[in-house]
């Protein structure tokens, strides 16, 4: 690799920007209070860089780095934070440099971060900020979280239906205010209802005195102002969209959103899944260690209950577990396999739900797949356990029970692997949180009574 | 919600354009072989909802609606389609129709199609295309599957440093085949190495005598053709493009990747994970039965290995287990909590992992904070799992036995949650492949053996 191509990619993403090395530099200029020294190697750092940078250090040497590069800070870094340390972050900033922040950001981003401050925190900020700036940020606030309307910058370009494209090129070139990243432009009527848009490119092709409605694409998707951000994120994929407008109930043209942002909500989304299926609240590495134990014993609380239902089924079975002590020893095989092929299910289940690919008209062909594939594993699984069984105890009933409980409990996992998520969704319940739960109860219960029960009636 | 609003809903995602009742009355027109009607109901459909309805349909039906609409399809939802139902629709389709569709298509899209055909019908493919266009897609091919060389297209816009802002806008208005989704134009030297970059709204805004040079952007990121996609992914979410320029070793300009193919690498990856994570290969919901049986059979396969191990280590306290059959009651709940706290843990690892968020700089941290968490929520659950015991069987040894093993399970699920991810990583295996299993390995094993070893020296 040439050194050019080296640089391109040390400055692409924040992980080759900031190595071990560069952090270990800041580190030991901070234990010697180096202060320019700092300032000077973080000088070049990307706002996602620097981002990266200070989620990667101790909370303390953090905090000293937020005092050190304070004046410094590029505001961006502040939406490039994770949440836990932004919060940190702006605690140890004042109202006036948040202030000072807010006003270089989009609005979407400005509302973002005065969102998470604490109510009276909040106030001193909106107080330090233009009355302008004030009133559009309260504004984007007053939507509901994870709506467009949060998403949404009101930063654009529009321009009205009666203009020429000559005058809306007259008009970018003597606007200072226009923004970088415009890559459509809005037509809109006197009502300022949106009526199409025009791509710069066409625009840069396009002769002037032709009128903007001839050139203008009036086909255009656009997103009500209270749609759910989820919902958002399905129109940019569909529609492989870079922005979006955002309209009002009547159509009036609200702001627009950028595919930037919509990328992080993508990230969420899929961070918020994996999380609910692994049973965490979400991925937590710089929360404190306190809230952490809270918000996982909760999950854990419930998966105790489980846990005891299995065990109660057990438990009436004392005494042929007393006789046949290889049936304790053997048990847990059946409940775990039943667990496992279950969570295969349900992950794809989930999945395929949350991406709008398992609806009412394909579901029961899903559902009825499922039972084959797990009949089918349940089948050969029956036979493998069942010959280590007979090696293992030297007895043929306990081989047999036990392959029967297992094809028993494979067929009961992909129901309700399938039931569970699918009833859920019909519950308007998110499948991610609870599916999981409530697939070890059935496959825990089913397996130990399966087994144990199978073994009552045959073998004694 | 008015009409206005609803109507730009409905003609937002596949999701909404795509209803119940739309599937319904394809399916009923099919029946029925009404071709005309098939193709006037599905007229207006975008490519991927044309795609959505496609993935909805049971396989027969399916066949069928390829056949009637063949000439009508639009090339784009063959991009859109799920990869099992995009095999299946091409196969359905011949090198004629194919070919036409990947005339019609960007570089990077029309490979992508090409590269999923068997051999000899790729080739006929191949025959099939003008002799430039084949060039550029075996040029695409030769790229390694998941590089930014395969992301990327070739259609873009670049401009001679010489050049002024009006030549280059007269060069737009000249040529007929630009892309309509240029967003930036990219400044080349005589020998095509990348000097710059001029977003399209700055050159709108800047008046026809000035160089190209003077309003170019020259530190903008470029990635090299080598690069993998999670990578590129990375340099996209963290300096928040919209497109990105590619370049060879010698910074030569060789095309573009654009976000929306990006945001599709990013669906792709969170799905990896998940998928990973639950012990599937994919989201295989359009995969038939049996080939979904054999997939899903080798992890199940492994974790069977997992749970003889466990069911041996039981073994061990054949004994203790028959003088006392409370400990076989109540072992699976050791068991089972470590097994979900561990995963709770490797949740979070596995995806701090991959979004970077964990490293070198902060393992350390991230160990000892796992381990106060397990060692705070082991002690709580060790209360309350000794208190019910306490009450079930009236026995306080047992209840501190079992509470001591919990202790002792979830400190280790803890321990087995940050190393196991952490180790992989290093042995540079992909944490979410496997991580699981050998969680559920050390939870099983230390939970019984904590257990029933704790109760073999004091209650016997």
């Amino acid at each position: 690799m040439t050194d050019a191509a080296r640089d391109s990619i040390e400055s692409g993403s924040a992980l080759d920007e900031v190595t071990p090395s560069l952090i270990a530099l800041v580190l030991e200029h901070l234990e010697h209070g180096r202060v320019d020294e700092i300032r000077a190697v973080t000088a070049d750092l990307s706002p996602a860089g620097m981002a990266h940078l200070l989620e990667q250090v101790a909370p303390d040497s953090r905090n000293q780095l937020v005092g050190i590069l304070k004046g410094h800070l590029d505001p961006e870094t502040l939406i490039e934070l994770d949440d836990e340390v932004r919060e940190e972050v702006l605690e140890n900033l004042g109202p006036k440099d948040i202030a000072a922040a807010a006003q270089e950001l989009d609005t979407d981003d400005a509302a973002e971060i005065i969102s998470v401050l604490p109510e009276i925190e909040r106030r001193e900020v909106l107080s330090e900020l233009p009355a302008a700036d004030r009133a559009v940020i309260e504004e984007t606030l007053a939507y509901p979280e994870h709506s467009a309307g949060r998403l949404m910058q009101r930063e654009l370009v529009a321009v009205p239906d009666t203009w020429t494209v000559g005058q809306v090129i007259d008009h970018c070139r003597d606007a200072t205010d226009l923004p970088d990243d415009v890559y459509d432009l809005f037509v809109i009527d006197a009502e300022r209802r949106l009526r199409g848009s025009v791509a710069l490119g066409r625009m840069l092709r396009t002769k002037r005195p032709v009128p903007v409605v001839d050139i203008m694409d009036p086909d255009i998707p656009s997103i009500p102002v209270t749609a759910d951000q989820e919902q958002v994120a399905h129109i940019f994929r569909d529609q492989n969209l870079v922005s979006c407008p955002v309209v009002d109930n009547e159509r009036r043209l609200l702001g627009v959103i950028m595919v930037d942002d919509v990328v992080d909500v993508i990230d969420e989304e899929a961070e918020d899944d994996l999380a609910r299926m692994g049973g965490v609240s979400g991925i937590d590495i710089h929360e404190p260690a306190a809230r952490t134990t809270r918000s996982r014993f909760g999950w854990l609380f419930v998966n105790l209950g489980t846990a005891f239902l299995a065990s109660s089924v057990i438990g009436r079975f004392e005494d042929e577990l007393q006789k046949v002590v290889a049936l304790a020893v053997l048990m847990p095989i059946v409940a775990s396999m039943g667990g496992n092929a279950g969570t295969q299910t349900v992950t794809v289940a989930v999945r395929a739900l949350a991406m709008g690919e398992l609806t009412t008209a394909n579901a029961l062909r899903f559902v009825l797949k499922e039972i084959i594939v797990g009949g089918a594993n349940g089948f050969m699984f029956a036979l493998i356990v069942g010959a280590v069984t007979w090696l293992w105890f030297h007895d043929p009933r306990i081989a047999l029970t036990i392959g029967a409980a297992m094809v028993i409990n494979l067929v009961a996992a992909a129901l309700a692997g399938t039931l569970i998520p699918l009833g859920l969704q019909w519950l308007r319940v998110d499948p991610a949180v609870s599916s999981t739960v409530f697939l070890t109860t059935v496959t825990d219960v089913v397996g130990f009574l399966a087994f144990l029960g199978l073994a009552a009636v045959f073998l004694l």
